[in-house]
């Protein structure tokens, strides 16, 4: 038996959006690596372990996950939303390079998922209908100051922009600095969407203006789409629609 | 019977990437309406009208659906890819905005998908490890100078860069063009992903230096991944790993 890798996509929350792909990395898996409560939606079974670890440990996580698949085992590491946006592909890969020169003739696939943003935006209407960007607003792994400077030129760009991991209780006030700095480059009042744990129990949307955006209207949960200056707004009976429409003048 | 909509995403090609979500409505829908390519992986069946049209009429076709659902059919709205990204949602936003007023009690859901730059990533590796942007190269509905504007941004703030609709027979000259300005922005020779058809049995990946890629290695079916300057190529036997770390300095 010879040994496999899969770095997989849960999607946001909702088993009806794991693709069929992953649901059959899993089936065939002896094991399963991941941030505790992604690890949490897999279901146990007979001849399966699960390996939960806590969060901030991607990096050793990667590396016992590339042991075991060196070992012969057939590893699945599992992310929320999509592997390749801000989550666990880089690390493993990170450590693929800095390790033993035989992980790199292992079997290894990585297979996508439901990134948040898509996850939310569809909830919402379309608001990445047009060009977009996405900024990790986490100075875990990069100097604040290139956080700022990439808003900036964002809104320079009028890109509407997904912000994933806006908060934390590691950096309060990161995002209340990062809507300071929207609100000052953007000059109008484009709307904000916060979409809390879509397709979850848990799911919580709101749709403000930005000067009305504010820091407690996001958690570690939500992900925060910034409309561009062309992102428009359907008010109907119940929920809006918020999209960006396809042409720019 | 009441009618609805769905606006779907049926990832880049493979069924095992089409979410069980998508699945389930095409099963409850009456008819499916899309661009003529899509339109044909949807099999058909008894109680289900298909309706394909070609491209360049996404205006109409969304009209078309929303008057279906108006109706009381259960329409689905079928994209490749997810349809929020340079794909139906948008234009049928667009067609609601500005439709009769009984458009917007109508029951209207948008289902996300595998869009291709997160297949493309997962099939090399993690290029979109880290921040980035996703810029539609086609003019068809902006100016091309609002293009090199972006790409100019987009490498000042260091962003990988996906590219949706890199190259048409309408406009063969933009894609060169903005290779040549992304050389010249970059100052460095960062990869270049070409991803062709990912998932079909007409894939086809391949990772060159910027100053070694060409407008002729991407057609209609192509998205194109500029690396950031942190993103690094893996060698091994076969095909490399391309990834951007998750640290930036």
């Amino acid at each position: 038996m010879s040994g496999w890798i899969a770095i997989a996509g849960l999607g946001p929350g909702d088993e009806a959006l794991v693709t069929p792909e992953v649901t059959a990395a899993l089936a065939e898996a002896t094991d399963v690596v991941g941030y505790i409560p992604y690890v949490a939606r897999i279901a146990p079974r007979e001849g399966l372990t699960l390996h939960p670890s806590d969060n901030r440990v991607e990096r050793q996580r990667a590396a016992h996950a590339l042991e075991m698949a060196a070992a012969g085992r057939r590893v699945v590491v599992v992310s929320s939303g999509d592997p390749g946006i801000f989550a666990m592909a880089a690390a493993v890969f990170e450590a693929l390079e800095a390790g033993p020169d035989d992980w790199r003739a292992l079997d290894i696939r990585v297979l996508p998922g439901i990134t948040a943003m898509l996850a939310a935006s569809a909830r919402a209407g379309a608001p990445l209908g047009h060009d977009f960007c996405a900024i990790n607003l986490s100075d875990n792994l990069k100097p604040w100051a290139l956080v700022e400077r990439r808003l900036r030129l964002a809104v320079e760009a009028d890109f509407a922009i997904a912000l994933y991991n806006p908060r934390s209780k590691a950096r309060p006030e990161g995002f209340a600095r990062a809507l300071d700095l929207l609100r000052d480059a953007s000059g109008d009042d484009r709307p904000v969407l916060f979409a809390r744990a879509v397709s979850t129990p848990e799911e919580a949307l709101r749709i403000v203006p930005l000067s009305q955006a504010t820091p407690d209207m996001a958690d570690m949960r939500t992900v925060v789409i910034i409309g561009s200056s062309l992102t428009r707004i359907i008010p109907r009976e119940g929920a809006p629609i918020l999209y960006t429409p396809r042409s720019a003048p």
